[in-house]
């Protein structure tokens, strides 16, 4: 009110779509990480920190859905030059793939953890900058590279707490796939845009159901609301050999793959693909990744265009409540594939390459969802002020406690209100506070307030349990650290 | 060579002052950041990771020596806003402690690790992204809140392995310098550009000595290529009084404030100051922290326009040798200090405030100097391919190898060549390699190859040695694991 001359505040505010994130939030994808590291590290591969601005023209667009240039990302220019900021892990690791060939040890096995940024329309749950989790082989045509980062991803899955039976890792190969498309005499260039129906008309398998993808495959299908997607135009035969592919799946992977070797029996490239998902099942059951671990499931295709031949994707299979209070099961968490040419962009050369990304948020999701992330806070041992020219001593005390490695801070906001110290102290979520006002000093003792137990009395206890459990006791200044010691130690 | 015809390839090249960070180089700053993180948490510090992306109205103008808008950091426009990469971990937090002011306890306490971004040319060991890794009290007028940063510095840097003895921090107070200007007679609005030359003079006391810094608060001073810096034009009295604080310090902190109450007897505002810096050396030594690792020293300035009380520096005071082999001391890793208007900026209420900033490129660089970073790569046991229609065996090795929780793979490059199988084991710095081929298949048996031990035996050993020390032991395959495990045991 009044003078308002001044120039304009700025907005306290994070831009649209991006957003903060606070203690626990912090330390326990920290944690999580933390622990996939420790997998990918055993299995052989080494960290990889690649700068979050690159070249557009390194990044190139990869990005689904996306065909105007430059759009999903953030870019500008510079001296003449556009930078943008990473969009995924993969295209930084393309780009150093080729910048550094002639130091890298071949095959190159990478792992890259951190946040990428997306110029997209932010929505709930959904922001412009999250993290990802990536491993991938850079150089090995062989698909046990491939089986590989799918026991990996198994074994980092279990590391964060996710149990064996709570999820299955999927795999498919595109080469099947194209298999598939040729004898139902989709191949061809001319025939691209049809493949890309029925591409599209498979990955909705679960949403839409069998009736559904089938509309999908010849005229098209009218939605609940109305609208009318076209169909990929195929014949019944046609639609046949698509729907059979689909429904290959069987509880053996032998059985799945006959069913699929049959089917493509006629396609060369289709039964190059069923090989090497042979081979991917053979090599997996010799470290003891049986089918109830990692599955070949032919209804996978994952979205993105660059894959070239195995395709993998892990789904947590335990059920969680939608937000209609339906039960449906948690989906997908990570997920990759081959892909052979990204590296050929900067170098002319074919590298093979194949890898995984781990949506963090989701497995944080899935984790919270199944109990198992810490995010109780560890608050720290307050010591009160209740005498401000005492500050040394109190600080002594804290000092003492910091020492012997126990979590503890002085209250270092104005003094005068000992409520607002103690309201402090429960934001905080401090198990503890200290206190030494004047007679105390001069008795030579402190105040330990167990605050575990007090909110626990004061929500329940009768004053008999009050009387015989203390939750406040007077000890003597030497005993501070072992009362304090002793009364953590009884919350755990 | 010939067909040219497609688009241009993308150069394969991380931008201008970027680079990209390998192995090691991560594992080795992510182990010290940890250490830090402990000594944070354990002082009552929580967690923040703001966006990298901020507006440009949020982040201000408070890089040094930036006068141009938007100069110093990556800005670009999206739908009508500008928006900016961090360029610091101190704008950030303002904006996030006026955003959440209802929600934080207060004051609040918060560390936080990251990469930050400045627009700046690029030069010899100066990126234009680096780690930063802050710790900051908002909302704690109190000098305790100054007392207990410098505290923690000190653990921080034990912690990391600077040793007590190796590092100082080195204390001063704004105020004190303000009212060192007011007794000089440079109080008032119109004496700004003398203050401020003068503190850059008492900034550079390391570089140019006391005769040149001398010079600067007089007429000026000729350095050697013949250039001429115009002084602050301070007659004698005037510049015995900046002489004089400057030589204030002392070995100990009472003498070193005496000398300083002394001064600026005359002046409010630098009685004030010292009695802070009486009342911080008092809680320091109450916790222990006595003038060989926290002194008060009056040199100390820092660059930054937007303290307004207590500064201070880590400086770790061990001798490396310069570009040309001359001894110097290593210098500052770590600054910070008392900054109270930066909250204020968005909400219009002043909100004390007093942080430090460790410089994450220095410290690795002090502690590699020391000897203390380990870069050490632990390369994985290399199961080689000598069979490829055998790869299920190799990979069953591997799976009993990771399983055992030691870092092992298979080779999954062209098995062809062995010899690039060894070569890249090398690469690796592998410290074993398993061989299983035709011949030891059918016996049952695996070759089990000491690599560190084979290539100490090629460099120095005579036959003899070799004789009896084979680097390479034929074993059961059911003893794998237990030859394996002994063998790394044997190099720790």
């Amino acid at each position: 009110m009044g003078k308002n001359k001044g120039p304009r505040r700025p907005r306290a505010e994070t831009p649209k779509g991006f957003r903060d994130y606070f203690g626990t939030e912090v330390s326990a994808r920290k944690a999580m990480l933390d622990r996939i590291a420790a997998v990918y590290h055993r299995y052989g591969f080494d960290a990889l920190e690649t700068s979050a601005v690159e070249t557009v023209e390194a990044l190139g667009k990869f990005l689904p859905d996306v065909d105007r240039p430059n759009e999903g990302v953030f870019a500008w220019e510079e001296e003449g030059d556009w930078l943008a900021l990473r969009y995924d892990l993969t295209a930084p690791l393309a780009r150093v793939a080729a910048q550094y060939r002639n130091d890298l040890p071949t095959p190159y096995r990478r792992y890259a953890m951190g946040p990428v940024w997306r110029n997209e329309k932010p929505g709930p749950g959904r922001f412009r900058q999250f993290y990802q989790c990536d491993a991938d082989t850079v150089g090995a045509a062989n698909v046990a590279a491939d089986a590989e980062i799918c026991a990996m991803l198994a074994d980092a899955l279990e590391a964060v707490g996710i149990e064996r039976g709570d999820y299955v890792i999927r795999v498919n190969n595109r080469k099947v796939l194209n298999g598939v498309m040729e004898v139902a005499g989709l191949a061809g260039d001319d025939k691209a845009a049809e493949r890309g129906i029925v591409l599209r008309a498979i990955d909705k398998l679960d949403r839409l159901g069998v009736e559904g993808v089938r509309a999908l495959l010849g005229e098209g299908r009218k939605d609940e609301s109305g609208d009318f997607t076209k169909g990929a135009g195929l014949n019944e035969a046609q639609a046949d050999v698509v729907m059979g592919f689909m429904a290959a799946g069987s509880e053996t992977n032998p059985d799945t793959c006959a069913r699929l070797r049959e089917l493509v029996a006629d396609a060369e490239i289709g039964v190059e693909g069923v090989d090497e998902l042979e081979q991917i099942a053979a090599l997996m059951e010799a470290q003891g990744y049986g089918p109830d671990r990692i599955i070949i499931d032919p209804s996978v295709v994952r979205g993105l265009g660059y894959y070239t031949g195995p395709v993998y994707e892990a789904e947590l299979t335990f059920e969680i409540k939608d937000e209609k209070g339906r039960p449906r099961q948690f989906g997908s968490v990570a997920g990759g594939g081959r892909y052979d040419d990204l590296v050929k962009r900067f170098t002319g050369q074919a590298v093979p390459a194949t890898g995984v990304s781990i949506g963090v948020d989701r497995l944080l999701a899935a984790l919270a969802a199944k109990g198992r992330l810490d995010r109780a806070a560890q608050g720290p041992v307050v010591v009160t002020v209740m005498d401000r020219n005492r500050m040394a001593d109190y600080m002594a005390m804290v000092g003492e406690l910091r020492a012997a490695g126990i979590r503890a801070e002085m209250y270092l906001g104005n003094p005068k209100n000992f409520g607002n110290q103690l309201k402090y102290a429960d934001k905080r979520a401090s198990p503890i506070a200290i206190i030494q006002g004047e007679d105390e000093a001069a008795k030579g003792v402190v105040q330990v307030k167990d605050l575990i137990l007090g909110a626990k009395i004061a929500a329940q206890a009768t004053v008999e349990e009050w009387k015989s459990q203390p939750a406040q006791v007077e000890v003597p200044r030497a005993d501070l650290l072992a009362t304090v010691r002793e009364m953590l130690g009884r919350h755990g």
